[in-house]
């Protein structure tokens, strides 16, 4: 992880990482980076800080000899689909995600509309660092322009519409659409009516300080959100982060539905339409497998956020996904969340299910997450080393476990259940992650994980500061 | 009433009574009303043929000699407001308000932001259906030009919440805010929220086919919404029409609040800043009497819908109101309810009282509103003239009663309660309103006249179609 | 010739021909006439009343239910490149070209960009004049959007320098290039400049009142700006009408150039990349035909103001032109100005040849135009029958002479003079043209044409209200 | 003269000089300066790096606190115009006037549109040179919006025009109107046609390589322009630098007029309207006094580049001017060449005569002006100062002379001669002025002075570069 950029971009409080001159720095090193001449797009989320952001990396741009195209407030996938859709040879989008409304951050998108891959921002990032500023601006007689792309949005709708229109739907839906005041307040709720659904829409008016409701759809979050849902009458709540790169769902009767299931109904799905591959990042449960299989498709799995990258390396792959974030390489080779709500609905129309009978369908078996806070990132190493080496040799004694090493550890048993224990990219913490066919396998597992973590943290001195740990039933 | 003005501009079914060529024809003609040069405001709602027609007013404006300075999607109070803030000699809103999606139409306003009056309609129905059109259009060198009108929205809301920002809140409020998808979506949540308040918004994202709810905002419309905002523990839910000259307020354990207690609390609040003139509709109970003599004002009543006019003849009046449509002076002379919502919560943030506690303090009565449905408009006059006559002898009779005939005939009896019989403007019905001080005397009331009515519909053998009752219990 | 459509599209005084409503109702009846969904383009010239009429015109074509692409001020040429550029259904430029400024108009163009022939403006007036309105007119939620399209111009600058950049110019030139205050003011210099030619530019601010001179660049209005050119030492002076789609070329030392020399240029420059068929008017003169002949191409002749529908009937031909309207179809289908301005530097620039001696290097014979005014269209009638008659007589006696009579009659002699009469296709006038090889005998055909001709309406007692001549000395 | 501010703003190479950094830097810190909320506008010349650097100075304005105003392409005097015209706190145009293409700059005004006088230059260069970075951006929910006003321009052209206007012209003019191919293109020659006067524009159309002529109007750059226009019969050429700061004038038989006489003419003006003081350069010419005497009206003399600020010390002074600088206060407080040339026109057509008569009217005698060049600027202050000595010594041994040491030393001699030695603001180079009654005389005096010069310079061993001379020798 350089300097700048970590998991999803550059992202921190606005005028301590993320300042005026750092953005106009992106903007001019990009230029620079994909060199000669054309366009690059830029978009901003809702925040009170994103318009000025996109105008600086804009200006950056422009310095460095690129056209920008200035497309204003934008979904996250919407500038991803704006970068082919225009020829473009680069996108930024001015986003902090769900971070608090203080922050901000920056994203950069290739020709293709996908996330940079961490090489791509790693040249990138030493250009911005250690560049020399008159060898990245274009000289008086080459400086770029501004153009106000203001069509982008609406070909977009029109071009997801036109791909998920159902011509005679089988079901009436009402849905509920929480857009958290972000950037797809006038995209989502807009494309599933075009669709033809009745539509309420909850925070979808665009508000930077997010007056609703914490921009993160957790499912603590939502709560109340799915309570109002519920007393509406709505078949299906679907909730959105920020910048729409992420999408939750609630059905009545089942509230929150784990994004492990969300992915295995549109893997089902692309199945349905192909044989194929599809890659999910080590932590996603056997659920995905069990529909997988069952259709004669192949699971391969890859570290988190790095799936878009092992889709690059995978011709033909159906679908990329891990939770929260679910590629769709047929539509685009972005993270796209009003496209999975379209989606959704499409099959519901389609199926004449709503989307609680088509939750119900899938397999669906208890799962663990649990978080292990440690004091620093050394402790962390130290801890996480020996952990993975009493794990290995506690659970591995039948011969049988399958042994998946390219994210932290993880076992999978002969009966279906299985652990992941991996360090996080980002904190201090441990992440162990456990599922099994029945609730008592899963509290067995669970309880010898945490024995182990517990005795070895113990006789390394090292002090476990916090444990976070969220279980979800299944049926 | 004339050809094309009914009680809310000219309003009807798209391409049937709202064409594009009459849209041009009211804006030249509009034009050629003022006179000489200047400029005029545009602006429509949310429909889909809202951006047509609008092109075409503004276009008929320019034709016939005038600048139209073009704001695109506004509010009805925010059209009213921009003619007066940019020097304007007239305004034009497309709207339908709260009809169907497929109707349209047409209101204007005067260099004050006032509705026309009747007889200024008349003059111009005249010039749009009669005039010459050589006449009515500018020569070649003196058409006039469009002016887009970015900043009008951006005004408004800075004006209205430097006017109801409450420096030392004294409590904190999460509300509600619905606008029926309507033209207030970026408008009434931005003003609450910048005015400090929570704010979870409800189909707050603009879409011209209503696809929350109807634009209405009537109780059994909400009703669902009522519910959804209760499960979210809001202080209160704000909903508007589609256009947002309308102010519903539902608050927690009471339910929708009726309009009479919404004039009452505005009223009470603008006599005690300073004392004054009440104007209200024949139709308005006997809480906002109570709450106005108690503070040392007067009450003036009006024809029902003409209450701006009366405002108009009388210099100094604090406040206009009929149920739905109110009028402060001192913002100005247009029916707002983006004000109302502000007004609503900077008197609860400064009063430390949530919106039901504002409203629990307020006198409330039972109050009955009864609409009698007939076959024709003429069967209306003949059976209205002669209820009109049963109703004056039979109520009368003491000698005591106070009686008003400017719109229908109003009997106040001494002890408080009171009757009003009257035609509809726009309708074949006859409609029977009646206040008491306890539920039972309204009960007694109200089947004394429904008995003459029926008796005397009896008489003159006119057949009843159907009646419609709405009963408030008050507390 | 319709009664709306002339050889122009559709022109005249404005409110009195050409009106906001005839306005609305072409953009109306083209939209019902292209059918379906999709788009059209819109754009204008300077003229005081063209805005207001686009906006009418883009009215139009939403109400019928295409999306508008509103493209403001705009060349005839760029409105014309627009419409496959943004791969609309059609487009429509609202000008009179060198009329008057209270005067106005319309011209239609099709999906390629090429203007309407004279059978679709037939069934397109017909929907214009006597269509349903409310057939014409999409429902109401089928009405189209208004697209700002701003981006045209600077494509189409781009697209042309590209195409006519000269990589190593052989001279250095600087020209002068008058715009007419017209909607070229803002393209020709700029594409001149880019080419990397010195400009001066003349009356190229945009003004709908034309306070440089009369928008038309004939010989005498162009006379004190081609020596306002010598005294600037300017190498050539490139003038347009006001919607440029026309060119007069003006050289040192020669002055005004006729137009059959820059059609014989053009056509050489085309000959030399590829042999092939050069469409020209009855009118044009032999150099043309010497040239083209020489370099083994073929000269197909057509009727004044159809050579683009010849153009559509000939496929390959290399370029159809008559006197101020030139096409090449390598570039659009399209009478382009600007284009040809560009290409007259590009052949300057790459040929290391001036434009005088460019045109220098061209053949030039004496020729002679004759326009005879009469009283009525029903005297011309009389007169041209009578008239052709008596020239067929005295002019074919050899019998070696090709006659040729798709447009009046065109006598071509052997030794390669001719002589054409025809009468007018808008006013009441016979034209004589004719062309010899020395003056002598251009006098003397002259002569011998007038004497018939006043010899005839002597006869048939037509009275000749006036006559102007005139004569080109060739070199 | 501070490091970054010089007579003329902040001027230089882009790139070198000027970057998009020092550029944003200007704006966050002029936003810090004035302090608090509000607007400022910006706006910015034909050159090609200028719409970027105006992005940049936005961006920093808005980063800073302050809502930005867009105005896009406009000359100088309009920015000036709009600062209180849109009630801002300050403006900022970017523009290097009549630099070459590569060079850009920018200019500071107040929020009266006086452009910033010397010590509030260098307050704001102080917070831009060391201000700290994070004290001088607003926090995150601070910043200010972009708003693009388009208005502005059109305003100008009405509120002049309107002001110009003159009911019953006596006589008819045609005039040419140069603008070099700058900000003004698009306003002076429109004022102008809408005052009543024919025009036509020379180099009228915008194009940051000024591809017509050198920005700078000076005699030697108009002279085939001057020549271009009498070929056209023109009355008058009126012609600008790259922004429209200045105004030059060339009348037939006279050919450039120069400034002291527009100075002259413009104050004869004022003073027949009214009594009052007339501020003056020092180095302006007697004309101006001899017509400001015998008006009643009183000369003050201020230092170059400083008349503005004087004009703020003088309450009720009629008019501030130095050659090229011409302040009108009833009109505003800036410089302001389109106000200039609507002037002219003014007093021409309300006074029946032509341009060329009203220079006529006026004196006028020989003044010669002097450059001397040397190797340094320590050379120049050791030249200066012994030259002045020898200059007071030498030329008042009269007594009778009047000494002006405001800027250098300016002795004015009894029968009306003058000389002036002073040291130039920005250049190794010594000025010499002086004027005289006849011919003779002046040549006298500049032969004395020029002696003085070389004996002096000999004397300190002081090597003179060189020389240039020109002399104007009146009528």
């Amino acid at each position: 992880m350089g300097r700048l950029f970590g998991t999803a971009g550059i992202r921190g409080p606005y005028l301590e990482k993320i300042t005026p001159e750092l953005t106009y720095r992106v903007g001019l090193s990009l230029a620079a980076y994909v060199g000669g001449r054309g366009s690059a797009t830029v978009g901003h989320d809702v925040r009170t800080t994103s318009p000025l952001l996109a105008q600086l990396a804009a200006a950056g741009l422009m310095a460095g000899g690129l056209d920008a195209i200035y497309l204003g407030l934008v979904p996250t996938p919407v500038l991803a689909y704006s970068v082919p859709h225009t020829r473009s040879r680069a996108g930024i989008i001015i986003t902090a995600s769900h971070n608090p409304p203080s922050d901000n951050g920056l994203k950069i998108f290739d020709d293709n509309g996908m996330e940079y891959t961490q090489s791509m921002e790693s040249d990138l990032e030493r250009l911005i660092l250690t560049g020399d500023l008159k060898a990245l601006h274009a000289p008086w007689n080459g400086v770029g322009k501004l153009i106000v792309g203001t069509e982008i949005v609406e070909e977009y709708v029109r071009d997801l519409v036109d791909r998920m229109r159902v011509h005679s739907p089988r079901i009436k839906l009402r849905v509920g659409v929480d857009c958290a005041n972000g950037a797809a307040s006038g995209v989502t709720p807009r494309v599933l009516r075009q669709l033809g659904v009745g539509v309420v829409s909850f925070n979808c008016h665009p508000d930077g300080l997010f007056p609703g409701r914490c921009p993160e759809p957790r499912p603590d979050v939502l709560r109340e959100y799915i309570k109002g849902a519920e007393s509406l009458g709505l078949d299906a709540l679907l909730a959105h982060d920020g910048d729409a790169d992420r999408l939750a769902l609630a059905v009545p009767g089942r509230a929150f539905v784990k994004q492990d299931l969300l992915i295995a109904l549109f893997a089902k799905h692309k199945l349905e339409e192909r044989k194929g591959t599809i890659i999910v990042s080590v932590d996603v449960g056997i659920e995905v497998d069990e529909v997988v299989e069952k259709l004669g498709g192949k699971v391969v799995r890859a570290k988190l956020g790095k799936t878009h990258e092992k889709l690059k390396e995978t011709p033909g792959a159906l679908m990329a996904a891990e939770p929260w974030k679910l590629i769709d390489p047929s539509w685009g080779l972005w993270v796209d969340a009003i496209y999975q709500a379209a989606l959704l609905v499409k099959l519901s129309l389609e199926s004449g299910k709503k989307p609680a009978q088509l939750i119900e369908e899938l397999p669906s078996y208890p799962s663990a997450r649990i978080s292990v806070k440690l004091g620093s990132d050394d402790e962390k190493q130290v801890l996480y080393e020996k952990l993975e080496e009493e794990v290995l040799s506690a659970f591995t004694r039948s011969g049988k476990e399958r042994v998946t090493d390219i994210d932290g550890v993880r076992i999978d048993f002969d009966e279906g259940s299985w652990i992941l224990v991996r360090k996080s990219g980002t904190e201090p913490k441990i992440r162990i992650y456990g599922q099994a066919r029945s609730r008592d396998k899963l509290k067995e597992l669970v309880e010898e994980v945490r024995r182990l973590l517990i005795c070895t943290a113990d006789r390394l001195g090292v002090k476990i500061q916090g444990v976070e740990e969220h279980i979800d039933l299944g049926r």
